[in-house]
């Protein structure tokens, strides 16, 4: 039978952290010394770093560099537990939470849910678009973007042929503009040379912005930059627009306007994904948990929340925080000290987001950075971003290899990982409760 | 409609090849400036250097720094043409291949399909037990090895405790060997760090091998030492032993003896997987195809067969040559010189095979080598396996990343890749005939 048997209460206050994104690992991190037990439950046995996940999906990354087990991030820290498991509701009055692998009671809940992607409830685009938002969905990305080549071979249909070489790219936020960028690369210095038989004139790389403007959290040099970026690259971009309907084949946009494509790639919002059991006046616009500026759920003396799922509501923040990395690093940073202090009766320290700005890489030298100190766009901007990714990434071995690989498809205008992986079943894998089965159709 | 309409007759004679493992992709380069049509069929879209699927699947690598894409590995070699599809007949009469995107006549026909694991026709072990013959068979290992720890962590019942911790490994074979030293390296490096609450003196690691002295392809020093080596490891080896059955629990031996694990991984030899259409005289036992000195399969003029899948049987090798790389590649690059001589009507050089030998490694600092000039084994001996291997991988950029990770697990005692990848599906898949689909259960 599942169960946490093997987490014994030993005395000490126990934290049940839900989720080990950015956010997550900060206040784990930032508990190490703490005379806590801290219990950490992710879906993943791994954190991903997302802000490169769409360098995974366009053959610029392996997976696994940019993915880092928990139980080796925190493998000098005695106080740390990991379980792999799916939440499904919380108790707030028994104090447990309930899972796929059984229930654990908690003394302190942190809710570290992060976010998922945003489809404004149209379902018919659910279904059909592709989301970047996990490692599987981008190495799900890269095998569709390299099958769809190999299929384009195969037809001397135009229109099957448009569907097949033709991406539109939906929401002109950073991650929008980095896969159109890096589409366009690929477009320009890598398919050619591997499927020398089609004629990529006929390959049309589109974004959808609703905005008028790319960038929307930026400043607007940044955004009116990123557009001659990419239109320099031979992106067709269309602002102040949005996707009507999308069934896996014809885009319509809200002006009739129609693309045929097998790939829409959706990167146009995120939305928070609260957990069964908060009570609902908890919960804000967007799906997030308003908390208060020590990240305490209202309502709740003893459940937290941090991250892309928090809305910490004030004069300043009435949007809550940008739903980004920094918010959630700083927060879970500050949250480890006052959980500590709370814990020995001590005053809490409230949250104030220190905003060290925004930045977005478009491709080869070429990005846009709206720092505090400097706003700065083109080659300088591209090295300052990739610095700044490179030593956010989590693991030593990680950022040697990314390094590595950034700068042999530089020197090589190569991408080296053109490859579709299939799936393969395990045999034994071990039965789990409530665990979904995926399926995928592989060529092998 | 499916099929290679892009692939046109240009009057040059087409050489259809089969399969892009060590023999095809040899043969590829070495018709490198030949004037002919070349075409490549593979159910993947990259080379795999399978020596090492081992460490792939014992997290020392990712995937992605083993396998190569076809179409990287020959984008400067304009008469070649590659193709994503599965071959399932051929017809001989008409020269044709059929294949699941269609049907291709071919001039010459070269059947590189390698080999697959071989069960000894034992159909409850083929459905239970864990192959690793392609990268999909790594990962999927990896994940199961990973996955069966955090459900040991959920379990007090000793018996399925054991289930989950122990390993049967069958196949005294470099293969067998090499898994059982980098589980054993695992049990005493990494796991115990990853997984604190679990006491890895519960771990147990079996090696099952049928004949009285382990990798019987080599030395008697060799056979001896790895012995030596994997019970300094701690693995338990079972000489002249068989498996009767296994039911996805309890392995039973021939001798009666029984192991309960879920985890029996299965290294006990290959069979060649020959076609439908070749003429059933031409197959001899193994499954194999039985060519002759210049790899023609007996019977036809205008097919060939080279690789595991071929039986060159000649007084001097009976048995055909050794099922591994080494023959392979030799064949693959005389078959393309020999192509080119047949076609401008000159005679044929027959295939003598150099026996570079053979080596296998147990682990850090200790591996067995059999060489012409020498016979050795421990560091010096590891050191000649990693190099040698090194320089056998395609693609430069992944010999350093392969090079980096030796390095950095050598240094740090770890390996990187502990990480369980689930599967996703591509909503818009191009539906490919008769492509199969394949499920896995994930935790997430």
């Amino acid at each position: 039978m599942h169960n946490f048997t093997r987490i014994i209460d030993n005395g000490k206050p126990r934290v049940v952290i839900i989720g080990g994104g950015f956010g997550g690992i900060e206040l784990v991190k930032s508990l190490k010394k703490a005379d806590l037990q801290v219990v950490l439950i992710d879906k993943h046995n791994h954190h991903t770093f997302q802000p490169l996940l769409y360098q995974v999906a366009t053959a610029g990354l392996e997976a696994d560099s940019i993915i880092h087990p928990f139980r080796k991030c925190f493998e000098d820290q005695p106080n740390f537990y990991f379980r792999l498991a799916e939440v499904t509701s919380i108790n707030t009055e028994k104090k447990t939470v309930e899972t796929t692998i059984g229930h654990l009671r908690y003394d302190y809940l942190v809710l570290a849910t992060g976010a998922t992607t945003n489809y404004y409830g149209n379902e018919q685009i659910k279904k059909h678009a592709i989301p970047i938002k996990s490692i599987d969905d981008a190495i799900a990305l890269r095998n569709h973007i390299l099958s769809n080549f190999e299929q384009a071979l195969l037809t001397e249909d135009e229109e099957e042929l448009n569907s097949l070489m033709d991406y539109v790219i939906v929401g002109g936020g950073p991650t929008g503009v980095e896969v159109a960028g890096a589409l366009a690369e690929l477009k320009k210095h890598v398919f050619p040379k591997d499927y020398k038989e089609l004629d990529f004139i006929k390959m049309d790389i589109h974004l959808i912005q609703g905005a008028p403007r790319l960038l929307s959290g930026m400043s607007d040099e940044a955004g009116d930059k990123a557009l001659a970026y990419l239109e320099e690259f031979g992106v067709d971009v269309w602002l102040d627009r949005f996707v009507k309907s999308y069934d896996g084949y014809t885009v319509e946009l809200d002006n009739g306007q129609k693309f045929i494509t097998k790939s829409l790639i959706w990167a146009a919002g995120v939305v928070g994904s609260p957990i069964d059991g908060i009570r609902k006046e908890s919960i804000v616009r967007g799906g997030r948990v308003q908390v208060d500026e020590y990240n305490r759920v209202t309502g709740y003396e003893d459940i937290f929340a941090l991250g892309d799922i928090a809305a910490m509501i004030t004069a300043q923040t009435p949007q809550g925080h940008p739903m980004m990395a920094p918010p959630a690093m700083q927060q879970g940073k500050l949250l480890g000290k006052n959980l500590q202090q709370l814990i020995s009766g001590k005053p809490l320290t409230p949250f104030v987001y220190k905003d060290q700005g925004c930045m977005a890489t478009i491709g080869r030298n070429r990005a846009v950075v709206d720092l505090k100190v400097l706003k700065t766009q083109g080659f300088f901007a591209w090295l300052i971003w990739m610095f700044v990714h490179l030593i956010s990434i989590v693991g030593y071995r990680n950022r040697l290899l990314v390094l590595i690989n950034w700068m042999w498809s530089y020197f090589s205008y190569d991408k080296g990982m053109r490859l579709i992986v299939g799936h393969k079943k395990d045999p034994n894998a071990p039965i789990h409760k409530q665990a979904p089965t995926t399926t995928q159709t592989t060529f092998s």
